[in-house]
């Protein structure tokens, strides 16, 4: 009998197998579990603030469970780790033994298997590789499974870098989604399109290719085949002794829509999507209905029906040795529909994607300094910031386009997470500067600042100690020797900075501007809850010099007059005297009018490059919707009300400030738009810190601000972003350039940012949006943010810093993509109080993790160095220059492992796929013909293998190599 | 392991026991789950039509077993068969054999047990049992459990039969319900009186008692503990690593929550009621919430936490040697608030309460028949109408209080169900009238007339064939002797009636009305979509006199012409000549004024009774809400707008027509209200006809009509139900009365009405009712009956008949008790067409079960004789008379089986409680204090055991008994 039954069973579900020659309908059951959105993401998971949303991913897994145990046949997707983890940990031995058994039948698969489904637009790659780790090596670990497909079925578009790197460099065959731009959609469809063989990278070509799958309409079920609880459902009722029986419509329908859908599909192999946002609360209501539908349409016979997942459906399109269209770039923007582009959210919320940035370098240089500190009992200090760094990385959350309350929640674990790692990091420091290795020092307590920006420091303001020195200790976390000025908020105007050999290092008082005091003082009391009455009175600014992967200490000290003269390092307010003021200590040199207040000019020094500019801040009016369409401009759509923004001053209020180190330029252009542009000594670009808000609505009226560059450049409308895009509105997540025929002119940002080029010679970046409507897109709140002291309200100001560079063209790249990672990865700086020679006495004060006089080779950086919890360590190395960008930099590098690690021994060294989820000789890859190719393109250079002695790692343009080491 | 693991379960369900000494908080998961409501049974089943009410017993029924299962501590209580049988018949053996498992361990037990959970205000009691034994019987068979509490919930109000009857004689221990009067409610929770001893019979006092709880709010949970899934709920977060943790503000309002019931509560047990109607969707949404809250509630200490049922509770409460107030009579009318009397729906939909009464009788006859034909290829062929029948005795079907799709569907099963039951009696009276008993006959085929009292009956239609005569069988279900008078439509006016032994009897001819005429047309067009061109001529009227549970045979036939004088069996009508006209061919006469065309005067000759009285009809205007109170009236509440209703005509058309069976009365009250009242030569009762409808609306007011009876009368504003009300509205479901010191006026009405007595001497019944408003309790639409041929749509008509009898003090009784049983159990008729000769060679025209001269005393009906399916039969005898009631029959009465079964040999007889599914011996019955009382009352008269050779039945008044026979 048992053998009967088990026969039974077998049948069964080789009944559900693919069948030649019929159009086979893949029913891939899953539910889209937002990781937070208009509810937080522990209140989806457990089930509460269901006034808002009525979704409860507990419910979701419990019943998949439930129902995938009951019968073999049925299958399941599961997507978001943040959520698949929190349920893992929960469970009894019993469940995970199902569980267990589930996922190694393949009824349970985890496709995509990150911690969330990242957004791909305002998100930045080291921070999507993270969060794709973190769940790929959870599922590792817990199922020896390595996820086989990409499901990205909500982001809004999708970039080149999803589909080469975090795709098929995962080791994905394929990848999903919903949302491409509603005109090429229907282009697609027309052409038989939507299934394409994405070439995202122009490096890469075919050797990192994937198929991808967009699908026809949405993630959801055809029309009429949504079978979730309480949903507005038409049951398959095949019970004849019941009223209502409507087996042969359901079947009927199912035929119609599959055909419906094949006349658009290459192959007979079709996808039906079979869920939805927060679906499955009662899985069994799907699988009933599914089981019936399959049953009936199987022997109905017209079509054949299957529970499906993509890795089947993608097997299946394999097999049938059909040829399929080429896409190159991206799929950006996005447009549902006229007056629908979804390009708001590359801007929304910009302080909150600031922030998001500001974790992800500190995480990385963290993570270091924690593999530097050794397997201690510290422990893995920074795993504390990765389920909220994880979740951070959401498409509703760096995107902007979650609720307020949900986006307070994102802050608030990336807020606790942060703390505990900057505790972590400052043990740590204490430990690595110990001579004796001592990770508690009664003396030694290091402090961070991350208030820094609007110049709150409680260590560095009470500097002026008369026995202890404020001793700043300066981590470079890159793998190059560096320069970069340090600017810390001091009230002492006799301050003297010594380097950790004793040396006095030359340093410039500038004072603290109001703007940034009042920022200090309400900011300091919102966030911190701390009435802070003392501003700080300066900046004290001085430049300091670290190792590759290393510190170096500086003194500061009050001065003792003998060692200099006093008020000589401070900053002097220079008076215009004629038209135009030129400023720039070093070989940048920026001209203002002294008349408007105006930028003119830049001129290079070294390289001669001397180009006509302006700059001015403008804000689009937020449309509200008109008489023809009722679109809103909202926190996922930007739709302007006109096509011609608005200036918001064209004579601004300037002042100059002048030092040894640093020149600044404070320009007003209103009471709620302030900049300072600073030229620093031996700096061959420009940083401009924008201080916008609260953004005036009392007029009613959503502001859309944006800074504009104008540049006497003929560059057709064409701008170049990070992700290589040429369209209205693009986002940005590092930088942007336009060139002509003899000059680029290079942006970089400090967080992701819609930026556009309309006008020839122009560049338009959106720094801060406040809006009063709400775009209908589901968030259902306008994106008006407002930062409260008690009950005192305002709109939230947002301060960033632009990095702005022109070089002949040719030559920016090198600045772009090292200055780049200075930006994405700066100093991190502790701060302490001791007397200079105790802290002699017991400290190394300077050190570097490589070899004396190793350093990375300028092209390429260490993107992730970490210590795992099963004892290895991850590291991967990345060629920072695309193929032909930059004729020095763009060839095969070299990094010697041995003097990057120094005194540390490599054991074992083992190449794997980007999530190291999987070894690199072990990923399989599938062949894919293309429409109209016969042969492959040239191969793309990249770097052999590993010799296990040598030990010497190659990469070629744009390579990333990912490996597990053994010390 | 395993046992260390089994211990575990062991201690853990242990652990949830009842704890002496404490506040124990029974918690007992349930769902509510209407046999049909807002939407119909079946798809209340499987899910479907959502957009009204998201709503899925599949879902319940799939969700908790496997909740169940999971944890051995989970309790849940079944209620409705109808949709566990549904559940049960699709299920897997593994299903079923998890589901024996769940029921045998009592985590899942079955409550109530019926199929439905009866209204119980407008249903009648044999209905009550027969869907209740339905229900109990197949619980018995497939898990051998007998229900032991009663879970009437949601019905809006309680009668006395349900407590003493469909309670304590069924076994049950406890009875529970949420709807009592709000202010009743209000008092007993001051009193602590919300749980009582329930009396429910005078004649039977503490021997039928019952323990009762009324709920202190719903039969929701308190509020914030509702876990239904996607409801607004608020999870019990326990898990430390998540945000919102917020297990002691839950254990906090819990404990206040149980606190605040036990105040109004005596004893240290409440009871939660874990549930809603059409809950646990996903029934883990609730366990999971109630197992974490009964761990931590536990562990704080302060209450105890228990899954419980409503006999583990009643167990609790017995154990508590509390003692309890008594409570007699019953829980009507319901109000839920000062102007909120669900008293409408005593009357909502007359029709469909008097299409459920139909079949109610004609059920009991069809069994009958059944049995009497035996155990043959036939099969049971009445359970084709026992789902509808079940079904349509719920508390929002026979109510009529679901919405218009619903209450087709309940009418479309009826008719089904009956048109089946209809095939089988037919089939079986040529079985039971062929004197080989050859059940199928070539030339015998019956049919029966379901429409006749709107004319319509083909068979009789076509009467006057040249050779065949119109056979018609008449069948008595009574268990005595009857002499009824039977209408039938003919066309011809020359037709002979002749008895079985060939002689001739009387007959007369009425013409039939227009309004009959008319309503014939458009409703056989409506309802069977026949074009039916001609209306019948006449009724042939004529008295058949049938044997105890037998039949007799009819023949008409052309009159010869010899026989008798051709016309003389035609009636006259009269033309008033003076001012009064009396009318009455036999002993009741009564008195018209030809002025106004109203009713004066009763007489009945035999008595001497002679009563002044008055009748007419009135219509209160529906309220509509006022400035106040925004309360209409509706489909379940009946508010009047003012006091008084609007009379619809006091000048009446006046039609008298006399014959020698039945002098007619035709009284037309308006164009919408007319009516006939009928005298017969030999009954002391008029039968009143009375034709309502369309009402008219075009004025925008709702109407609620009545007709009203105002005797001359001293009667106190007291009358008398059925069910022993006396307030001011109440439901009659066979008769009322009022009584003063001489005289008793009684009426019996063929289907429940609402009715009350509000000034001396009058009686008003309402009729129909045709509204405008929906009164917001839950059905969304008023109650606006409207009947459709094609796009044609006109308000519902309804017919129906009411009875009236005036007699001395003290001997209304008898005319009420053993005409009422003709009443609900009228002649079934059936009819062929066959030559008298023939007919008379192969059949038995006439015959009774019972042995020649016996019939039961006239004090006991059988209201149950069925074949059952495990090859026994259902027999239950019913004394008719109350204790005290009347002097002559009010006595212990005596039926001899082997007299009344015949030629039937009875092997095997066991007495078993009333729903039959355990022995009488064997029920156990607690014993409860009562408040005040120190002494059991008298003991009610009840009959003996029975010798089971002579097999002779005693009953006490009131009393029913139940035996399951093997002949």
């Amino acid at each position: 009998m048992a053998a009967a039954l088990l026969l039974l069973v077998v049948l069964a579900a080789a009944a559900l197998a693919v069948v030649e020659g019929k159009l086979n309908v893949h029913l891939v059951p899953h539910s889209h579990d937002d990781v937070g959105w208009l509810k937080t993401v522990d209140q989806y998971y457990v089930g509460s603030n269901t006034t808002i949303q009525g979704a409860c991913v507990m419910n979701t897994l419990d019943s998949v469970v439930d129902a995938l145990a009951r019968d073999p046949a049925r299958k399941f997707v599961v997507v978001e780790q943040a959520f698949f983890q929190r349920w893992w940990a929960e469970k009894s031995p019993t469940i995970q033994a199902i569980v267990h058994k589930l996922v190694d039948s393949g009824q349970l698969e985890f496709i995509n298997g990150g911690w969330c489904m990242h957004d791909e637009a305002a998100v930045h790659y080291i921070d999507m590789i993270d969060q794709t780790t973190l769940g790929h090596r959870m599922i590792k670990k817990q199922f020896n499974k390595t996820p086989r497909a990409g499901w990205q079925i909500d982001p809004f578009g999708h970039s080149a870098v999803q589909a080469y790197l975090l795709g098929a460099e995962l080791g994905f065959e394929s990848v999903h989604f919903a949302r491409i731009d509603y005109q090429d959609r229907a282009k697609r469809k027309a052409d038989k399109g939507l299934e394409v063989i994405w070439r995202g990278s122009r490096t890469f070509g075919s050797s990192s290719q994937i198929f991808t799958n967009a699908f026809p309409v949405h993630y959801s079920p055809p029309d009429g085949f949504d079978f979730e609880v309480l949903d507005d459902i038409i049951p398959v009722q095949d019970d004849m002794s019941l009223f209502d029986y409507n087996v042969e419509e359901r079947v009927n329908d199912f035929v119609a829509a599959a055909i419906a859908q094949v006349n658009v599909t290459r192959t007979n192999h079709i996808m039906w999507t079979m869920g939805d946002d927060f679906n499955y609360q009662y899985a069994e209501s799907w699988f009933r209905n599914m089981d019936t539908l399959i049953k009936h349409v199987n022997k109905d016979g017209r079509v054949h029906a299957l529970y499906s997942t993509p890795s089947i459906y993608t097997d299946a399109k394999h097999a049938s040795n059909e040829s399929w269209p080429v896409k190159y770039d991206d799929y950006f923007p996005y447009a549902d529909s006229t007056n629908a582009y979804w390009t708001g959210y590359f801007t929304s919320r910009p302080t909150f994607k600031r922030y998001v940035r500001v974790y992800s370098g500190y995480y990385l240089a963290a993570r270091q300094i924690e593999f530097l500190v050794g397997r201690s009992s510290l422990g893995l200090f920074t795993s504390s910031l990765e389920d909220a760094m994880g979740i951070a990385q959401h498409h509703d959350a760096v995107s902007g386009t979650a609720k307020q309350h949900t986006t307070d929640d994102y802050s608030k674990r990336l807020a606790l997470g942060a703390s505990k790692v900057e505790n972590g990091v400052s043990t740590a420091l204490t430990c690595l500067t110990s001579s004796n290795r001592t990770c508690v020092s009664s003396t030694t307590k290091f402090e961070q600042c991350p208030l820094l920006n609007i110049s709150y420091c409680p260590s560095t303001e009470k500097a002026s100690s008369a026995t202890k020195s404020l001793v700043v200790v300066v981590y470079n976390p890159l793998g190059w020797e560096r320069s970069d000025f340090i600017r810390v908020p001091v009230n002492d105007e006799n301050l003297a900075v010594k380097n950790s050999d004793g040396t006095i290092v030359e340093s410039q008082l500038v004072e603290v501007d109001n703007v940034t005091s009042n920022l200090r003082k309400f900011y300091v009391k919102a966030y911190l809850g701390i009435t802070s009455d003392k501003a700080p009175k300066y900046w004290l600014v001085f430049q300091a010099s670290v190792p590759p992967m290393g510190w170096n200490s500086y003194y500061i000290s009050k001065s003792t007059g003998a060692a200099h003269n006093g008020r000589g390092y401070a900053s002097a307010v220079v008076s215009p005297s004629n038209d135009t003021i030129e400023v720039g200590p070093g070989p940048l040199k920026m001209s203002f009018s002294s008349a408007s207040g105006q930028l003119k000019r830049m001129f290079n020094s070294v390289s001669g490059v001397d180009l006509p500019i302006q700059q001015s801040f403008l804000w689009y009016r937020s449309s509200e919707g008109d008489s023809m369409d009722s679109q809103a401009s909202g926190a996922y759509i930007f739709r302007p009300d006109g096509n011609t923004p608005t200036i918001v001053s064209s004579s601004v209020s300037l002042k100059v400030i002048r030092g040894p180190l640093v020149d600044e330029v404070h320009q007003q252009f209103s009471s709620w738009v302030y900049q300072i542009t600073r030229l620093y000594k031996n700096k061959e670009h420009a940083e401009v810190e924008y201080t916008i808000g609260p953004i005036p609505v009392d007029d009613d009226i959503g502001k859309e601000v944006i800074t504009r560059m104008t540049a006497n450049m003929v560059t057709n409308s064409t701008f170049y972003t990070d992700s290589n895009g040429r369209d209205f509105l693009k986002r940005v997540n590092l930088g942007l350039y336009i060139a002509d025929g003899k000059y680029e002119l290079s942006v970089l940002v400090d967080r992701a940012v819609g930026a556009s080029s309309i006008q020839d010679g122009q560049l338009e970046i959106m720094l801060h949006r406040r809006l009063l409507k709400d775009d209908a897109r589901g968030v259902g709140e306008p994106l008006d943010e407002v930062v409260c002291v008690g009950k005192d309200c305002e709109g939230l100001t947002a301060r960033g810093t632009y990095y702005v560079n022109v070089e002949k063209i040719g030559h920016g790249a090198h600045w772009r993509r090292t200055y780049g990672q200075q930006v994405y990865s700066p100093f991190l700086l502790a701060f302490t109080h001791e007397e200079e020679t105790k802290w002699k006495s017991y400290s190394i004060p300077k050190a570097s993790m490589m070899d004396a006089n190793y350093s990375l080779p300028n092209n390429v950086a260490i993107v992730t160095l970490q210590n795992l919890d099963d004892g290895t360590t991850l590291l991967r190395l990345a060629h920072l220059f695309q193929a032909a960008e930059d004729p020095q930099y763009s060839v095969l590098a070299k990094v010697d492992l041995r003097k990057v690690f120094g005194k540390r021994t490599i054991k074992e060294l083992t190449e794997t796929n980007l999530s190291a989820n999987q070894k690199k000789s072990e990923m399989k890859k599938l062949n894919w013909k293309v429409v109209g190719e016969t042969e492959n393109g040239p191969t793309p250079v990249k770097g052999g293998p590993v010799d296990s002695q040598a030990l010497v790692i190659e990469l070629g343009p744009m390579e990333i190599r990912t490996f597990l080491l053994k010390f």
